[in-house]
Formats: structure tokens, sequence, C-alpha cells
């Protein structure tokens, strides 16, 4: 690679999840995280959370915005897992329960792991999991931003 | 929902990635992002970037870590992409050049959108999107965080 090609990626800034169903997985959503979707759009949700925004998008029209070539549905596992960590095992339960009254089905209830931390997975609508964990090793700035433990 | 039921979740703070060779995997994000994973594992690989985590993990682990009933392996559209978003046009071309020289296929060239933005898609090497994009309704703050322009 010759010097001038090098203008890495930063980080990311958003996570756009291809859906069935917009305002189910919508309001899905607005009740998860307990905020509303930022501007005014009908055909794309934005919640605009710190560090990363999640996007919702019709699935047959984000695949269509990659390319031709790229199937309008999925089919079994995304191979994706997005995950939300706490700062005990409490506060794990407390966000499943929270997940679970906001329509969420429980894949793995919360429950000690092999690595030494706490951890369960929820589906969304359309069957995106999230990992819902605590871990010992994990620990949050001001900013809520996460860190490896010194 | 009862008031002892909100425990929202607050933001997400990493993304794993199933995949099916995690050297393979690990060596292209390093190129991709110009950073060092961090900690010392042989099994699982971290990222720990501005805003969100990047994780690997091999993806028959992270299919089993979930549940038996989760297939393997994916087929077809993750129904996911991951967006990187720049400050100019010029900063997309360079980040594509940047991705491609790592290794990336390029799915879409970056070019004028709909929406009045500027953006293109790569794979990875296990097939997940990455959009790299601009748009004028987009700004960052010192923190790197992106926000809606006012």
């Amino acid at each position: 690679m010759s010097t001038t090609d090098r203008h890495p990626l930063p980080r990311m800034h958003m996570i756009t999840l291809g859906v069935t169903d917009l305002p189910r997985a919508t309001e899905f959503y607005r009740q998860v995280f307990d905020v509303d979707t930022t501007g005014d759009h009908d055909e794309v949700s934005f919640f605009c959370l710190p560090g990363v925004w999640l996007g919702l998008y019709p699935i047959d029209r984000l695949a269509a915005d990659i390319g031709p070539c790229v199937p309008h549905q999925r089919a079994g596992f995304s191979g994706v897992t997005l995950a939300c960590n706490a700062s005990s095992r409490a506060e794990v339960d407390l966000r499943m329960s929270h997940a679970e009254a906001a329509g969420a089905r429980i894949v793995k209830a919360p429950h000690d792991t092999f690595w030494g931390g706490y951890s369960g997975y929820f589906e969304d609508p359309d069957g995106y999991h999230w990992e819902l964990a605590w871990g010992p090793m994990f620990q949050f700035d001001n900013a809520g931003n996460m860190h490896f433990r010194e």
C-alpha cells in the first residue's frame, strides 16, 4: 500500500438493520431504548444513540441500495450480534426484563458465562440478536464509552 | 409496562461479526482501521474503536453462544450494514481506496445519492457490507461523534 492510500476508517458511525415492518421495528426500539427517533422521516428511522447510531430501513430497499445482486430478504442467522454492556449482573436482568416488556423474545436467559461474565440474548421482531452482558473486565468512562479495566 | 420494568438500554457497546477465518478477518480489520486488537486473545478479536467496539468471533461459536437453534452459517444478505461517515466526498473516495488496498471488495463505487449525499459500499472477506458515506446533514463533534447538522 502506498502512503497516499493511508486513509483508514476511524470508527463506525451507524449500524443499519434491514427490517420487514418499519413502524413495528421503530416502535420496538423506541421502547427498548426509551428514546424517540431523530428527524422526521417516513422511510427510515434514526436513533441517534451515544457512540453509534441505530438506523432502521426496509430490508428490500437496503439491499437495493447496496446493489442489484443482494437478496431482498435474509435467511437464518444474520451472523451479527449487537451488545449492550452493563455495570452489574442485576442491570443485565433489569434490562432484559425491560426488553421483554417491549416485545423482545428472550433467546437465552442471562446466566454466568465461561469467560467469567454474565450474559443473555434477545431477538428483536426481525430476528436480530442482542446480547446484554456484564463482565468484570469491562468498565465505562463518564461519557459511557466502554474500556478494558486496567 | 410497570415503572419497575423501566431499565432501557442506553446504547450499543459492541458489534460482533461471526467470521469463518478469524486470522484473515482480524488482519483485514487491522488494516482497514489501522489499529491493532486490544488484549491478547486467541479465539476472539476486539477492536476498541471510539463509540462502539468491533468484535470478531468464529461464526459457529457465535451461533452456539446464542443457542442451539441458531444456524452455524449464514446465507445471502446479513440484513445489516455498518457505516463510516466522512466529512467530504473526497474522504469517502480516499477511505474506499484504503479499504480496497486492504482487500475489500468494492460492491458499489461511491456516487451521488438520491438523498443528497455521496456513498459507496464494500464487502469484507466474510461478505459483510460497509457503507462509506458523506452527507450535508451530518456533522461531527470534537470526540468524533456524529450529529444532525442544526
